[in-house]
């Protein structure tokens, strides 16, 4: 049930009830926000620190603007919690019988106030460019306003809206959020230069903004919410593309996150609660794998580069790697293009860049693995993180990146099992100087116990764990697993699968694949992702005019939402007992 | 023969030599280098404007720094042929008998000067801090350069580099070569930031450089070996990140490029031979056709706006058309993933976007068109123009395109194989409001002479051109002409068989595809485009558990550089020949 006591959030209900309160209902009102997405994201895990540092901005722009005829676009939509608790979803934070209602970002089904789904970073600005234009053209007197994080800043698709913006000569309200926070540390020279603003109240010399062509505004405290509607009403009608540059603090409002900004960026449910617990034990896993096996490698003298995009979390790149990397270790800031383009670059002076990127957000630089890294050949690596199906939101799938790496010319991607081909692989690849590699790390933690020796610089060379008849199951990184599941479910109906750990994402082993046509009559293959232009129709490729009968099975091309991985792998097929069910019908 | 009257550049076979002249010997260097560039490019077609407007800036790179010990990166490479013929590459620009030697683009393979294969912009600041870091990490103390040209400055993946370089606190000099043009006009608030600057001698308040935290150098005239050298002298061996702002003149030293930059930014053979003559009628094709449809559409009070990143000349937007479409036309510069999110953000305003883009370049933006666009339903058009298989240089392959947009949920990527297919396409995906749509523009013009009335919004309905048994043709767009020619290669063989317009790319037609197994043993697909990931891959996966067999015709999975058609052709089998010689063997 909701708490009764919230004596002014109980009264707003949309922002047309918040035009009626004075400011220290407002302040109030701030308060309370803040105490329900404490509450909220605690019991749910979601975004913290980003929400708790826009609560009076949120406030003042929907007292000041008249969303939805107003339209605004959160960058990312990491800091979206108080705009939706303002615009009639305050149920999904206040009551946690329906504290899962509601997503956590911007979702135009849930709401007028909300234009566009939205989970990368960077894209808010360029969106809004056309949102002004529309206006422009169709004839409307709204403003658009588009609000941006610091740390979203550095993404080339901002600093591409941040260029076309300026000379929209019409209405476009940009508000950088500026936390002196990317999910990590700041990177880069804007990040220091907006440092430099704020020591100057946004007078230093030299102003990137002014540089651009927008008229500037600078808020030095983004929680005085007189200061902010102020501002905003000033900005308001703006008949020219104007920067409203607001300092926040991330986290404001609960201690530790003000302290210890990195952490509560995004935590899991029962953070909160277990503030002071003594840090378990770091148990061995991929990310504990990775870091130790690239800090020996510095110790030893090799000229090892650790590259990543603004994400050192998603592999615990953690202060304390970060330390001992030094100056080995480059965090890019949200910049996916310039940490790829960076790792060819480093390759062909003789570095060895190894990049981490989680699945979602290597989606950001097709062209830059094409053009820079693969048709340059450059021997870097990649390792990509979470690849696979997953019940994460339509912005964070992380189904795509075979069919978006797999396709792509001279680039080698790599699909361990387990523990010890990763390190195996990673190793090779780090030895290397002929290829650009990438890594499917795979999610679940797997040591099979005992050394593996292979030599990946045999390429496309497939590794047969059993040899059977009748049935050829091919099992790709994560789902090598489900083939054992498989065969071993075949193996009760009396047949003797051949089961293949395929290694090799990016080619095939057609010397295996014709000696299977000997004694099989099903192939089938099993990859954690996409089967659209995905692994497993290279092969159904190699078998189109023989008499071999071939199955794919992966994801479908659709974005789902937040599905939960049972409901996606039964309408996927991706059980043992429905593979075998479709494996019997064509048999 | 090469041209014995050359003073100086005969001299001149490699960096060392050009340091021993002197300014008077250079700027005749100058004066020589040119002329052989104009009678080059006149010769065999290339890259103009960018050329003639560098040439002393590069004699004075080589001059003052020490390549390829310092580490030269041009972006684009637009603009190397001076690089090249200072080099050891001067035959391929002095002897017409080897005016075809080397690639218009750097080539590491040609060359230890050249440090990459580049042919997309806006790469090779970010290229240059992976020379840098590389460097940093192993123990040098080269310098690293990075050209890269106003225009260029506004792609993202250039600003992320800019970004980073700022704060990378060690050498690296990033030269701007602004000759106040992209490939068409600049766009944005850099670029009118950049006029500033040059108007006021570098010396205008707000410098967007120095607000990134570069050290900052203007030499007002590009032309003027001396003060380039003496600027160069003042950056070499700098300890910290460093831009020269150099203003050039594009086109500079052959007039009519000068006075009339776009159309000399790259020309055709011949094109100074034919300057006085009169402007050939305009006969119809795919250009023509689309900007009067634009054209009429927003003379009916349509809210049209069209949009391209820099590149109208593709698709013959010219200045007559932008005029006529006045604000419907945006041009964003070099940034394809802005205008990508604003033709989305445009439809959701209810705009009608329609977006041109090279299919080369559209790889700049796989990201944006999942998150921004697709996840969005954004009910926007993009026409994707030269996609196929060419003869072009490995940085310009347009044979991506199909797997790229294919695998991407909510895309509808539509093949028309004539004129009035294309009309159809074009006007219903204009006027429906359900999905984003793709067009891949015909490269051959063909008109049936017959009205198309498909109903297009029955989405993956393919169309059966021709009735036929045994063997099934799947040509899609640019090759269903292709399969008529297989087609009638078959009846003279007494195959009756069938002839498909599979009209999407992004679906197949499941009820026609069943229906085909009655009566048909073979199916095979035709595309023009890479093979792994596109479009006949799906067909396959289809009849993967069926007895029909099916062959997939297109394009390997490699980077070709500029490999005949012809050639092409029959490595991967796409004549009828060929055809129906492996449809032979498979029956």
């Amino acid at each position: 049930m909701p708490n009764a006591a919230f004596e002014v959030l109980d009264k707003v209900n949309s922002p047309e009830d918040l035009k009626t309160l004075n400011y220290d209902e407002m302040t109030k009102l701030a308060e309370e926000i803040r105490e329900h997405i404490i509450k909220k994201v605690n019991t749910t895990g979601g975004h913290f620190g980003p929400n708790l540092g826009i609560v009076e901005t949120t406030i003042a722009m929907h007292y000041v603007f008249n969303s939805p005829k107003d339209k605004f676009v959160f960058d990312v939509s990491h800091q979206c919690y108080p705009h939706k608790i303002l615009t009639g979803r305050k149920e999904g934070f206040t009551n946690p019988d329906t504290y899962h209602k509601y997503t956590g970002y911007t979702a135009p089904e849930e709401s007028d106030h909300d234009l566009f789904k939205v989970g990368h970073t960077s894209t808010s600005v360029s969106l809004a460019t056309g949102l002004a234009k529309g206006r422009d053209i169709i004839g409307g007197n709204e403003n658009v306003v588009a609000v941006i994080g610091d740390g979203s800043l550095t993404g080339g698709e901002a600093l591409e809206g941040f260029n076309n913006a300026a000379t929209l000569n019409s209405n476009i309200i940009l508000v950088v959020n500026d936390n002196d926070m990317s999910i990590a540390e700041n990177q880069g020279g804007i990040c220091e230069h907006l440092t430099k603003l704020r020591n100057s109240n946004g007078q230093t010399q030299d102003n990137f903004f002014k540089a651009l062509g927008f008229d500037y505004y600078y808020v030095s405290d983004g929680h005085n919410i007189e200061k902010l509607i102020e501002t905003f009403k000033k900005v308001k009608d703006t008949n020219h593309p104007v920067v409203v540059h607001i300092h926040t603090i991330k986290g404001k409002g609960f201690k530790p996150a003000e302290e210890n900004k990195e952490p509560f960026h995004w935590i899991l449910p029962g953070t909160i609660d277990h503030l002071n617990d003594a840090p378990s034990a770091q148990s061995e896993d991929y990310n504990s794998l990775t870091k130790d096996y690239l800090l020996k490698k510095v110790s030893t003298g090799e000229p090892i580069v650790a590259v990543n995009a603004a994400t050192p979390g998603v592999f615990d790149w953690n202060k304390d790697f970060r330390n001992k990397m030094g100056n080995h270790y480059v965090d890019v800031g949200i910049a996916e293009q310039q940490a790829v383009a960076m790792i060819s670059g480093i390759a062909k002076r003789g570095g060895k860049a190894v990049m981490g990127v989680m699945s979602s957000f290597i989606q950001r630089t097709y062209d830059q693995l094409s053009q820079d890294l693969a048709l340059n050949n450059s021997p870097a690596t990649i390792l990509v993180f979470w690849g696979g199906i997953s019940s994460a939101d339509a912005t964070h799938l992380c189904t795509f990146d075979i069919p978006l790496i797999s396709n792509i010319p001279n680039i080698v991607y790599l699909a361990p099992t387990c523990k010890e081909e990763y390190l195996r692989m990673l190793d090779w690849s780090v030895n290397q100087n002929e290829y650009p590699v990438a890594i499917r790390v795979p999610n679940e933690y797997i040591s099979k116990g005992e050394e593996d020796n292979t030599d990946y610089s045999i390429l496309n060379k497939y590794k047969v764990t059993h040899c059977g008849d009748t049935v050829a199951i091919i099992g790709a990184g994560n789902f090598y697993k489900l083939g054992e599941q498989v065969a071993d479910k075949l193996k009760n109906l009396g047949i003797n699968a051949t089961l293949i750990n395929p290694v090799f994402l990016t080619g095939i082993d057609k010397e295996l694949l014709e000696r299977l046509k000997e004694n099989h009559k099903v192939v089938i293959t099993l990859e954690d992702g996409e089967i659209d232009g995905g692994f497993g129709e290279k092969i159904t490729r190699f078998y189109g005019s023989s008499n071999i009968k071939v199955l794919n099975f992966g994801s479908f091309k659709e974005f789902t939402d937040r599905t939960s991985l049972e409901e996606l792998y039964q309408r996927y097929h991706l059980t043992p007992d429905l593979i075998v069910e479709d494996v019997q019908r064509v048999l």
